[in-house]
């Protein structure tokens, strides 16, 4: 079939809206009608040509959400109709990661997934008869897609594409990193670095879980006022204080006991890690820093009881989590819509990408 | 009362058996008459200069057994002839970390033991009427001591003092770190960096939980019998592979569940780290680095699921936790006797500092 897509044919150019060839769902894919996505940093990072695994050309998107349109022999979790948000972390539920208790990292597919192809080495993409590349195992810059069923997670049918589509990045990065790997306690004090989107999800989900102090540190004030409506008690700005470290040791009695980066400064991650309570707090890293840089501290931070840690999709199993998280914002226990700052058709999607460059955008989703 | 004791007049030269004067317990004190104390590499850090906490004079040691002969007023919990080990981590069970299920690093006399002094900021010690300090709040090199009743393990009456004072420091370091702190699961891969006697106690805790493959890593063959005899399965001399953590990986199937780093060398914390596996692997710093070193990596090796912690005493509440190893001890679940390499009397302890640096002993323990 033909389907529209906007298609990244090489680094650092704008991407280009075209029609591609997909070809249908082999055994195990499945074909999606994407109804929605949004425009991450991450499809950036790629796009930029900074990321050292990047290949074109390919179509980029990873946080989409769509309907089922076609099943491929032996797909027998989904049919179609149904509503599914894409997993750029699958769940296949058999591998050695899967069947692990402290991990959400499935490696089924991660290989070929990686090269920009689907499971069997081969691209379902392609124009003129050259294939185009998968990315993430997603590629929901095309309006049709075909995915592997393991990742894709089944959500409720009343819950609209052009806002959980974020859930399938965003909402479970920042939410999930509180909820999943950190466990946060109530009453627990939660220091979050960068107020960005990340970061008011890391906010948002320290409240839903009753979170005490939840302070938020970000070098731009203007941060503070939405960051405050997502659960915000405390704002830092580093500019204003003369040591993040105890400027936050001071707000929270010692040190916290949860800390997140979102942001992808090492520096910053340093301090994350140093702001903790001695004994027990626990620093996450969510950010993704630059190539080859490197974090460092003295290991007596570690040796008095703090750790360090890191988390990817919010430590989510996709087919599992996923759909509760579609619950929570559906219960209102969770705000998506104020998030979601601009909306645009897929020709304007390059927009999307200046909006986001130039900070004017929380995120930015395409509606198909 | 008149006690004999090896006093470290000044860092960098041996220490002076002599007479000292010691006061009588105080209100919540305990007089305790040490039966027999091991000689830690820690004693011989301050003994040495490099401890920037270090301060002299002082009577030194820290790994102790003794009986209570005599307690101050309000002491409840300890009656003369109560056997006892004393405890560098106290555990008031009143204070915020006691009350946290996190950490075994009470801080109700933290201050005061750091500057060597009682809780009352006075020392019991004193020679020709001017104080020597306390040292850790223990001062094992004593023959008499006196400690604060939360620093003290009760503990049974048939166990000997010359095997369990060891418990006071090494063996509850390096077993609690497997058992309080990591809490190895039967089955798991655990990597021991560094043979000495922390990292024989490691392996041996690993043994105790049913860890499945034990490896341990050392630059001294030499190592490898008695390592094997306290439950290596595996030995990987990093002299004899190209890469370390290569080869872990490749005798763990992708990387060690648990690592410990028993050394105090930030390289090493490293390899310790980054040997684990993707997902879920857990490396400990148990060494003490030099001072001002510090650890790095790069975050991605956190991102995807490696967690970097330290631990200190075991993880383990002392007053809770020592009794309970006694009795592991006690009913042949470890073994502490083949680490008790030489015993010697108090007159002869510099010999213990020196068999410890020549590497000759594993644990040298002076008898009183």
């Amino acid at each position: 079939m033909k389907t529209r897509a906007a298609v990244a044919f090489k680094a650092g150019t704008p991407l280009e809206v075209v029609e591609v060839d997909l070809e249908g769902p082999r055994a195990g894919e499945v074909l999606v009608e994407i109804m929605a996505t949004g425009i991450c940093h991450t499809d950036a990072f790629t796009l930029s040509g900074d990321d050292p695994e990047g290949a074109f050309p390919a179509i980029l998107g990873h946080e989409g959400a769509g309907i089922v349109r076609e099943v491929g022999p032996g797909v027998k979790s989904l049919k179609p109709g149904d509503h599914v948000i894409p997993l750029y972390t699958p769940e296949c539920r058999e591998c050695n990661f899967c069947l692990h208790p402290k991990t959400n990292l499935c490696q089924s597919i991660r290989e070929t997934q990686g090269q920009g192809v689907m499971p069997d080495g081969s691209s379902r993409f392609s124009l003129d008869g050259k294939p185009i590349l998968h990315y993430m195992g997603c590629s929901t810059f095309s309006n049709f897609t075909v995915l592997p069923e393991i990742a894709l997670a089944k959500v409720r049918e009343d819950a609209p594409f052009e806002k959980i589509c974020y859930i399938g990045c965003g909402v479970t990065t920042g939410i999930g990193a509180v909820v999943y790997s950190a466990k946060v306690e109530p009453g627990s004090s939660v220091v979050v670095f960068g107020l960005g989107g990340i970061g008011l999800n890391v906010i948002q989900g320290a409240r839903m879980v009753g979170a005490g102090k939840i302070i938020g540190v970000d070098l731009n004030p203007g941060k503070r006022v939405l960051a405050e409506k997502f659960g915000m008690t405390d704002f830092v700005n580093p500019s204003e204080v003369g040591n993040v470290v105890e400027a936050i040791q001071d707000l929270t009695g010692g040190g916290a006991d949860y800390s997140f980066e979102c942001i992808g400064n090492v520096n910053v991650m340093r301090q994350a890690l140093e702001c903790c309570h001695k004994g027990w707090g626990e620093s996450y890293i969510i950010g993704v820093a630059g190539a080859g840089q490197e974090i460092s501290t003295r290991p007596f931070q570690l040796v008095t009881g703090r750790s360090w840690k890191g988390v990817a999709f919010g430590g989510a199993r996709g087919r599992t989590d996923v759909p509760t998280i579609v619950d929570w914002y559906m219960d209102g226990k969770i705000n998506i819509d104020d998030l979601i700052t601009h909306t645009l058709p897929l020709d304007e999607i390059n927009q999307g990408f200046d909006l986001m460059h130039k900070g004017e955008s929380i995120r930015s989703v395409v509606l198909y």
